[in-house]
């Protein structure tokens, strides 16, 4: 494709994108596809010959366009809602037109630097020590699965070598996201030791259950080796008391990781440094800036106090990527699995350049506020219980009716197309979620759902 | 930022985007900046208030653009050489826009059947198994780490529970990729149970020392559980001897895994369909368009004969992420460890159709002819040595003389900004590489980086 072409091309998806932008509602929130109906209408083998651009963005718009369900809606209140914000895109767009790769230092310096520079300008903004080594993955698990290695490298630092160690334990509560187990999986702890901690009647992790949980393995001969503690669960953003955690990790000896990957952006705001309470005890952190960052998919960054156990990890430094050793000059891929590293910290330098600390405060300020004003709403509506306490952008309620009514809900809601919620499970009731995030949402949007779901 | 804005600005970075591809000499290939000088250029806090889109790509061009390696030019031959192409680069720009997400098949289906669709185009043109099932990860590292962790479930299953296994036993040979290395150590294989297995003259592993090590290590009680082999290893583009490796796959029962990271793209030709002899009989094979596909960094495809052992290696499935299970509705993130999925099929969809399979079956090609001609002008050129044989688009040589002048010959040829190889090392010795793979590398580039090299 020639520069010219390119350059036509370009613009025309532009122009669609910013279209796309300025009728947020020309599609359902939620795809109304049938399972397979995209692959049917698609041919079986690849064209031996090529095509026209033209023609291939035409089959975009006709056939792959009504199979997404739209994140960048302001109706999408599902899962943790996020934003494709325009200066979240334009960086997108130059991250692949420049296709830097930063497998070393010197195979995009400006990559590795601005990477640095730009969570640190994050961490110093969340409140975090501004030691603290800070590293993009593509998603949180990948986060999650790099801290609990460290963690195990550090209890054990011949693991690496033997794959032999003693039985490890890790602890998180029973509302701990999924990906915590899923990383302990694929490390090899196994799934059987991941120690499922109770939760308080706010879905909080019991620090006592913790502590005992901890000295009855160490009776049992077990290894503990790691707490995971959530700052703004995925069911319903509960904030495990990391103040009265971070003691006894301390205490004894064990790593302690942070998963912030939702709520690690409300701690920009001033009004929500009190989330990180105790976060400066912690030994690494996840928050991905493509929850409630305004970013597109994927950003998550991994916070690390001694970066150099995730070195000793994961560096090998093979002979044909050895280069100088300037401490300058830092080679991401000695931190972690992934040798390839995507230029990611252009778009998040862009947004937090773009719309500026204060800005980003407020969005996220106006996200809690009407999801508490909406949970207030809910509360004093007869035959409709909330379902948990609502510290941030997230509102969890049920109406008093079964399950299955409650369900049935919640598809006739989403069936309708302008709005997209999800569900989880709590205290083993089917609960409806309503998640705030999207910058494009507006006040009317949130109480519009509520009216439908009510309705 | 208004639709208004994002279209104003999103023309201003696809002209700039489409001027730099015009240009693609502008720039030193290797970026001149020094450790510290990109970091040295930026503030040290992020701002409070906001700032106009201008004054951050004025930014952008001035501070960052110095600091980049320039991956998409022509002169950019260094480890594997690959290209944002045009079609690659808009669909990244409506990935981003788009922000789908394809944590569950219905938070996009067109996300998942388009990543289902575009693997099977692809896999077909490369001969595969039509049965085989593709995923895409970031990188070839996360790929591998995905395929050993299923070897590992096959052949113990109770291991994702109970973090417990005999001692499991891998062969690579010492030709393999350091991700081969690092997805063992992360999962918890171990470092010391990765055994490199001997190369034949033409760094291909030979086959009855595979054997010897797989009986060694039964007689020693070991429990060997996969191969990795390699074809297009990092260093030669070496191939291992597949149908020769396959059968002793099968007689001890081992996971039979191909890293074709690079290579796997030239399958692609009808002339090396070849390459790919005896993979029908693997079980895993990794291959990313990101490195010869003209793909824009990041695209690793997994390919798997039995997915369901993925999904037992790593499917959780909580409630909250629970979904009608209908069997066309595939949930990718019940097969690996992430759960956001990136819509990266868009960009693979786009370069298949806009080139076919035939331009691309083209350029590859006459990428292995160049590097075939250059290699036979090199072995003809009195006091110089090709060290590798050439099967594929990359060179391998030196000068004979030490190897401090070897590497002095490619700094110098490296900061003249023209052109970018890197190195590697055989038999002990300091060996210059020329990797074609850029498809705006013409021949005349590949002789000129020689040109200067002999000069």
């Amino acid at each position: 494709m020639s520069p010219d072409e390119f350059r036509r091309m370009g613009h025309k998806v532009v122009d669609w994108l910013a279209d796309y932008q300025q009728h947020p509602t020309r599609y359902p929130v939620l795809s109304r596809v049938k399972p397979g109906e995209v692959t049917d209408a698609l041919p079986l083998h690849g064209p031996n010959q090529g095509e026209a651009m033209e023609a291939i963005l035409h089959d975009f718009e006709k056939t792959i366009v009504p199979g997404l369900t739209h994140w960048n809606s302001p109706g999408f209140m599902a899962y943790f809602a996020n934003t494709a914000s325009g200066p979240g895109i334009l960086g997108e767009m130059l991250a692949a037109g420049l296709n830097a790769n930063g497998i070393l230092w010197k195979t995009s310096p400006a990559l590795t630097e601005l990477e640095q520079v730009t969570l640190g300008w994050l961490r110093d903004w969340m409140g975090l020590p501004s030691s603290w080594f800070g590293m993009i993955h593509d998603t949180a698990s990948i986060s999650t699965l790099h801290a609990i290695a460290a963690a195990r490298v550090r209890r054990v630092p011949e693991a690496r070598l033997t794959g032999k160690w003693p039985t490890l334990r890790l602890y998180c509560s029973e509302q701990a996201h999924s990906s915590v187990e899923k990383g302990a999986m694929a490390l090899g702890i196994g799934l059987d030791n991941v120690v499922k901690i109770a939760t308080d009647d706010q879905f909080r992790m019991d620090p006592s259950a913790l502590r005992a949980a901890v000295e009855t393995d160490l009776a049992y001969g077990y290894a503990p080796f790691c707490i995971v503690a959530t700052v703004g669960t995925t069911s319903t953003t509960s904030i495990d008391p990391v103040p009265q955690i971070a003691p006894i990790a301390r205490e004894f000896n064990l790593w302690l990781h942070i998963d912030a990957a939702y709520a690690g952006s409300a701690a920009v705001s001033p009004k929500f440094h009190w989330l990180l309470n105790g976060a400066e005890h912690a030994d690494s952190l996840v928050t991905n800036p493509h929850k409630w960052l305004f970013t597109p998919v994927d950003l998550s960054i991994l916070y690390c106090r001694q970066p150099e156990l995730l070195r000793e990890a994961f560096s090998l430094v093979p002979e044909y990527l050895r280069s100088a050793q300037d401490p300058r000059a830092l080679n991401y891929m000695e931190y972690g699995v992934a040798l390839g590293r995507r230029f990611r910290a252009l778009k998040l330098w862009f947004i937090l350049r773009y719309y500026g600390r204060e800005e980003i405060s407020r969005m996220i300020e106006e996200h809690v506020r009407w999801a508490q004003e909406l949970s207030e709403v809910i509360a004093r509506e007869p035959g409709w219980e909330v379902c948990a306490p609502t510290p941030l952008s997230v509102v969890c309620f049920r109406k008093a009716v079964s399950d299955a009514e409650n369900e049935a809900i919640l598809n006739r809601v989403n069936a309708g197309g302008e709005i997209f919620l999800s569900h989880t499970v709590l205290h083993g009731k089917y609960v409806i979620r309503i998640a705030i995030g999207n910058m494009f949402t507006t006040r009317d949007h949130v109480f519009r759902a509520w009216e439908l779901v009510s309705a």
